[in-house]
């Protein structure tokens, strides 16, 4: 890291800091300029000795040259993973395709749904029984017997299931039925959650924290490959920003921004990234031609009833007229969708 | 809520939605103007019903009338909360002031603060046991030996213990040993917690999450509220903005909104709302003008060899001469502090 | 506009409500639910109009229902506008593409620029001969020198020139050399230019603040057409958020969004919109896949001699290989593109 | 500055990037980590320097050391500048009071308004005559008329006039009448008019644009001082982020990092920076306890009534009362206020 001292700096606290350095087993190297003294210190870096040696005297900032993440950058790790579960691919020149309701309801609606969906092209069915909501008034989620309608739906379709894991007791209970878990926005820095699905065998789906840095996210991953997980799927779902015509702003530029930082894949989630129905599919396609991995997409068969995110779920014709404008980018561009 | 139909609609898409709003139990009144028409629907307010509503055909906006908490409401409860254990005060005329390490690391360090704070005038000892970090390599607290290093502190000095609770696991523990239970930023969405905690007999502090709208932090504290625990302080401790100079934006206005908008208590963190040491005292100092009902503080009687947060600590000096100002202004505006 | 009064107002205060409204010119519709009392006042908003009733006494809140703008929304008129000059076109399913240097730097340097674009398939080239830099001490371009040499790179490729106008009184130098006249991001509410490009015969490319709201955007563009000029565009060229890892972050979700709210057409600027070259070619790729009317990209053949923005600037190899990809996506989807 | 170089950088690369950092006048010092090769380019540090070494092959990012502003820096002037004329001061223990009405609108409004802020320790006297409004449809403000009213109100209370300016073609018009020229958030980096207001007698007061940042601030200053002007003031007026609950958000961080950066005075805003009247109290008290140099106050007597920003204006009484807090707060401080 780099040590920038003040420009009043005395030689003694140089002297100081270049002390602190080697004594955190750091090889200081003093730079002498006109204006300012800079102290590269060459090693190990680590985000507590930056903060320790920040409060230093003299010292005006401290500045990070590497990653703070490691088992996640592609500088450990040069090819790009792919995560593979059921019929389900992302990453390596397939984007895959995870459609379904926010919520699962009823067994009708979700069966509804899973043939759809897989008959376009799906291949990854989405749905939530333990659904995180804003509001303590709101609807919950099924539970157990969400779970359960989940799995018979991809025992008639194949499709593997895809479904939010909120608090590490049900760790146990969800990863019993479901293929990927999926770790919400809310709780991406929920460290023990990411623990806890460390330590199981499914792939994990993590989102984005609507106001997490890139580091901040990549942390996150790497929280669940320190625990021996490696099939860790990073889910761009859209930042809070000023803008109040979408509820979430989503940034494309992810995509390539992760693609150089990191071999995991990425996924887009157009349907929270905007929170309208209606910018949707231009998203969805726009995610296709940016390179992602994947696409993670609320479906109903009648979105006005949905009981939950219906203003942001495609219709099923809206639905399938998506899948064939986002087919016909991948092809354009010579890679697998779905 | 307000149902504002598109420049286009049709008479049948606003019978529609006249039928739909009846439906929900609301009352729906026809507002025709010369370029739109919008239906005002009068009753119970629901954000479900909003969503749904929102999906409904010839609909292009849906705007809420009522806020979305009702028992952390003013218009619910007109008179403010006082929040009150041990030796601490909240609310009411009363600044309350916690301060101490953000992790504890030693007997000596704590008891070393605790002594200070306390005869600075200190109300309660803040000291992390439990630490959710940014990075899985960074020091994680000393967990239950922690907590009795701040039992002792407390049994020597009165001050009452404030100190963060990260999962539901760990609640019973914590309760034993703590007199408020801090909810951390990262955590202000995690549900299960928030009941969790809704179910002690502790007051809680709730931080606010640095991308949550006041709603969705009223929100959360609903969560608590809702499962009988009515003792809660709403801190903001910053917001994440564009600003690179500050780690996060405190947006001091909140104090007159929260003011407005509820009855709880509001404490401001300027250790985390601005994240240099240089800038605390003078945003400690504004906050208590600005009439929070609290502070708190992060206090190392060597910030340079804190075990984390040391560039944002104040030593001991600096605590002292921050309080003295603080209560400065605490008099002139006829307030308690401490 | 939708009035919303405090819980406790008095019947004196929603009188006193009424009148104004009527004052105004407005019907009054006063509706009481069991919380709250809305007025919905029925006829010609006016911004102005609300701020005066937001200060009534008792009020809480007052919400727009109709869009500030009038000559830029769709509702006013339906059919898309193209813009069209030389041999560039945006908007009806063309894709125009605009490229070319952050500055004129050189005869030889446009030259090469120009024909090189050209025969890559742009169909315009920009060049900055005023440049607004942040800094006193950059390169501030070569003013009418610089233009001359727009001139003729159109004398030999017959490309429209596009380039930057940053004060009222080089209005009439400017409109001499170029066929687009562009207001930067910087100045996108500086009213007395945007009134001075409403009296020229020449499109205007209006670049959208980085923390303009859509509507601020959308009145910056009235203030241009109340003058008289319809051929207006709009740039959606990235916005401020707390991300750092993009110089700006580029919200595609306005391509969706404007097209809704009004017919002018819509570029996308990648190249500002992210700030770093290895972004450019996949988010112009998802431009053109979110349904774009047009590029503009910063090209340079040797960019690390770039006199400005060499960072984000593509080389020529790399705008060939972008604009290849962008061509088979237009392809794919139906579109004209170049 | 700093050049990290990515990690599988080559020989050549580095050789050629120790070259680039001779051609431009700096010395270069290679310091090779285990992971990562950083070279230290020292000497005059230019922006535009910075930009083009980004460019270098096997450059993963440059990082500068140096602030880009010199003029406006506390590095080069170590004492702080005080602004004075007529009987307003700001800077250096002093406090100053701008207040008054957004438009000037009649000679009634204004001459009650001057009296009234005169009589309860307002040091200078605000009033719009060139406004510039979102809308073209909004009230423009009464131009020379507006500014004799001024000037006849200076002449009654001896108040020094604070006036924005919004074009380069008024300078003459405007400085012949006002003692404070007002540079408004939309024209910060208007460069044109920066060098224009550079050039006159009067100190400029310079707002803050709302996404720009303190780099970005403090070159528009350099702008004006680079020109002669040495009497200028710096005015936060809030930043534009998610918060729905206030219209910009008012980072008071601003103030003591301003007064390490800079030597110039630091004036707050808190009409603009909470857009509403019932924040503006709390926020104007905070910012005295702040250390802010001076306020600047929207003051109407019949808010209800203003041609503009009723909303945010605070009526006499109001006034009188925020005035006498903030006095207690810089009494208790042992500043000067007003």
């Amino acid at each position: 890291m780099i040590v920038v001292m003040e420009p009043e700096v005395t030689e003694e606290q140089i002297s100081h800091m270049v002390e602190r350095i080697r004594q955190f087993g750091l090889k200081p190297n003093v730079i002498q300029g006109a204006e300012r003294t800079v102290i590269a210190a060459v090693g190990k870096e680590r985000s507590d000795l930056m903060d320790s040696l920040a409060r230093g005297p003299g010292v005006a900032a401290v500045m990070p040259i590497l990653a703070p993440y490691k088992l996640a950058s592609r500088e450990l790790r040069q090819e790009s993973t792919q995560v593979q579960t059921q019929s389900f691919r992302a990453g390596c020149g397939v984007c895959g395709v995870i459609a379904g309701p926010c919520s699962v309801e009823t067994e009708e609606q979700l069966m509804t749904i899973a043939r759809a969906v897989k008959s376009m092209g799906a291949t990854a069915l989405r749905g939530g029984a333990f659904k995180p909501r804003t509001s303590p008034y709101s609807f919950q989620g099924l539970k157990e017997a969400g779970l359960k309608l989940l799995a018979e739906a991809r025992q008639e379709t194949g499709l593997a299931i895809v479904t939010e894991i909120i608090s590490t007791e049900d760790v146990e209970l969800v990863a019993k039925y479901a293929d990927v878990l999926q770790i919400g926005a809310r709780n991406m820095q929920n460290y023990r959650l990411l623990e806890a699905v460390g330590k199981v065998e499914q792939p994990v789906l993590l989102k984005r924290g609507p106001s997490a840095t890139m580091d901040e996210f990549l942390l996150a991953a790497e929280y669940i490959l320190n625990e021996g997980n490696a099939q860790v799927m990073l889910c761009e779902r859209g930042i809070r920003t000023f803008e109040a015509h979408t509820r979430f702003t989503l940034p494309l530029a992810s995509v390539p921004y992760l693609h150089r930082a990191t071999h995991l894949p990425v996924i887009i989630d157009p349907s929270h990234g905007t929170g309208h129905t209606y910018m949707v599919p231009d998203m969805a396609v726009a995610s296709v031609a940016a390179g992602a991995d994947g696409l993670i997409m609320e479906v109903h068969p009648d979105p006005e009833n949905a009981m939950s995110d219906g203003y942001q779920s495609l219709n099923l014709e809206e639905f399938s007229d998506t899948m064939l404008r986002c087919r016909k980018i991948a092809d354009a561009l010579g890679k697998q969708f779905g």
